[in-house]
């Protein structure tokens, strides 16, 4: 069998081309060049990782005899209890009163996002949206074939427009996936207006809202804004009447590559979950899933709270470089937390052919934005990340950029 | 939302009476219960596993400052490169040369089985799959929607009358899948013939060879049997031509809850499982690799070595408690290495109904047979595992099963 004479699925080989994972590798290299000040990531900064309180948790468990063995056995798909009421704490305290059963562990919320896909979208259905939206979404849901649509949050589409639209297209909408808070890659927050729009605009189509929640907790200024999932159980009567699948994740705010995450929702699509998990890989890590138990219990609030401190700094640092180093014609979002400034070039300007001068000439590296689209694209988009910056190199690396978009601009 | 309301994609509407994990769930709680010998479970003894090497090495990373940040940030969708280089060579001992490019991790070969679901069947398509067989094969796949033909391994079959089928239903044969050593759950090994045979066969249909090696490694006596995909690479020139895709695991040899695994195979397709692992859940935890790492270069050949001493000594614990007390008309298969024997009861006489009375009467359990096949099924089969009872717990079970059943011939 050579390349070029495997059979792949029609799915696959339609959507490939989308699920370009190689420009990430690539970007993710360019972290190892200590010369290259990068804006790429959006990954947390492992100096930041609660790594002793980790490093115990791992060794107590083996230590104990009681555990040991346990910790390392098969387990079930569903995950490890305890940690799982943890999570029901952490929801109540969200405003979303809920059981064990309304939990299921995930490899992170990505996983989650794959679940939703595979049980939520056949080919031809329709996924709202935003514009721009998490590419990592987009990856997970392309392999399900579905159509996009923009989520015109706070616009005035009709419930009707969407229907139809997806109707003609061949399917129904079969959910809308939003990042609520501080999202990858606007920075952006959807106000409880549109919120509460949103879950109108759900219920007249019958559909799924996933809310994916990976930076909630990483507010820095403003007033925090209630959890779509939160809002829709006030006004269902109750997480087993609400259409909200909650994605949370343990990657942003303790550690990524434990791979833990969850989603909360109604028991009855969580035990579909929990079917498609079983099938999936039968289970996350029992001693990941063990030791991050121990550590959300012993240090969540604090890890939280130190890390929105230097997550806050490095935001403050980011927003006045960019006021001080970009020319006119240059706007961007000031976002109230999360990793994420979103830069819109002027009209015409590529944000792809940027990365390639930034790089080469002034050793600074970010994600061009015409990846984060469903449908469409704006080129002129750049994303930034502050999370892995100190803030003279965030000064730095603004100042060189700003400095090239004046040259670019100049046609030099 | 209430749970009647929930729109299923069609798919899994359909296929999640055939994922049913609550039986599987039910089984594992008996586990729990002191007084129950279950030959359940096909999951290995933990008192084997290698708990303070496992122990050590996370102790080791953790304290490392050079290694205690990568090891709990993300990383590469393709895998922790040490790792694959270990599993490169580890291929190379079975016959198989390769590179790091021919191996992507995944969780547990579970993983794998859903990617190679996901990548190459299409709903209607066939996918080929010996009768009975592994019972999570046909959850993972279940999601793409195959129909399912049995293999007929050593029978007459033409590669027309395979073929034929397939585009009757409305698809192609996307697929061949079989554990040949040692079979879950019928123990039973393919000899050498009918793995040429098969390889013929895949030629014949241009179809891909998935081959489960979970068990391989588990030999007891006998001549072991090269694997598929050395014969394949043999063969086809080598890797880049060969039509296999090999998954392992160390889930069997070493332990099964850091949940690693392995595909081996062409870079090309390899690359496009990496995209499929990328949307998935963007990569196995990086720790578990590393961990996984330090284990399998420290004790893999020992681990491998004491275990099956173990489960050799098992295993002709209960060919002998079969000899002794299984009533005249019941038959089993002879497993060379693995966990799991295959009993046939006489014509008419349920599995599943037997399972029901054996816990209530006798307190012992065991999977019917029903769950492992992918079209049709007989309904008079057990899988008993070994790989969890001493021998005395085997005698005992054994003949506490061996009473019952002919009691329910003798029709009490």
């Amino acid at each position: 069998m050579s390349a070029e004479n495997i059979v792949w699925k029609d799915s696959f080989a339609k959507r490939a081309s989308r699920m370009n994972a190689s420009e990430i590798r690539e970007l993710l290299k360019l972290l190892d060049q200590p010369d290259v000040i990068s804006f790429a990531g959006g990954i947390p900064d492992p100096a930041l990782f609660p790594t002793g309180v980790v490093e115990q948790a791992y060794a107590r468990i083996l230590a104990d005899p009681a555990r040991s063995g346990p910790s390392l056995q098969y387990s079930v798909s569903e995950g490890y209890a305890p940690l799982r009421a943890w999570i029901v704490r952490h929801m109540a305290a969200l405003g979303v009163p809920c059981d064990i059963g309304n939990i299921v562990i995930t490899a992170g919320s990505q996983q989650g996002l794959d679940f939703i896909g595979k049980l939520f979208l056949s080919p031809g259905d329709t996924a709202l949206v935003t514009a721009p939206t998490y590419l990592g979404a987009l990856q997970a849901f392309n392999p399900y074939e579905p159509r996009y649509d923009t989520l015109a949050l706070g616009g005035n589409r009709t419930p009707d427009s969407y229907r139809e639209a997806a109707a003609a297209a061949g399917g129904r909408v079969g959910l809308a996936y939003l990042v609520p808070d501080f999202s990858n890659p606007s920075g952006e927050t959807v106000p409880l207006a549109e919120r509460l729009a949103l879950l109108d605009l759900a219920a007249a189509l019958d559909t799924l809202v996933v809310e994916d929640a990976a930076y909630q907790a990483l507010r820095y200024d403003g007033e925090p804004v209630r959890a779509i999932q939160a809002l829709d159980v006030e006004r269902s009567g109750g997480i087993e009447q609400c259409r909200t699948l909650y994605c949370g994740t343990f990657s942003k705010t303790l550690v990524p590559a434990l791979r833990v995450g969850w989603i909360c929702g109604p028991s009855a699509a969580i035990a579909k979950i929990v079917l498609a998990k079983q099938a999936a890989d039968l289970h996350s890590p029992t001693i990941n899933q063990m030791v991050m138990h121990e550590v959300a219990a012993a240090v969540y609030d604090a890890q939280v709270e130190k890390i929105r401190k230097v997550y806050h700094q490095r935001r403050d640092a980011m927003l006045a470089a960019l006021a001080r180093h970009m020319p006119e014609g240059v706007t961007w979002t000031r976002p109230e937390g999360g990793m994420f400034v979103w830069v819109s070039l002027p009209e015409g300007m590529s944000g792809a052919a940027l990365l390639a001068r930034a790089i080469a000439e002034c050793r600074v590296a970010f994600v061009p934005g015409g990846a984060f689209y469903g449908e469409g694209r704006c080129d002129n988009r750049l994303r930034l990340s502050y999370s892995l910056s100190d803030p003279g190199q965030i000064e730095a690396g603004i100042g060189r950029l700003g400095a090239l978009i004046r040259q670019v601009r100049a046609g030099a």
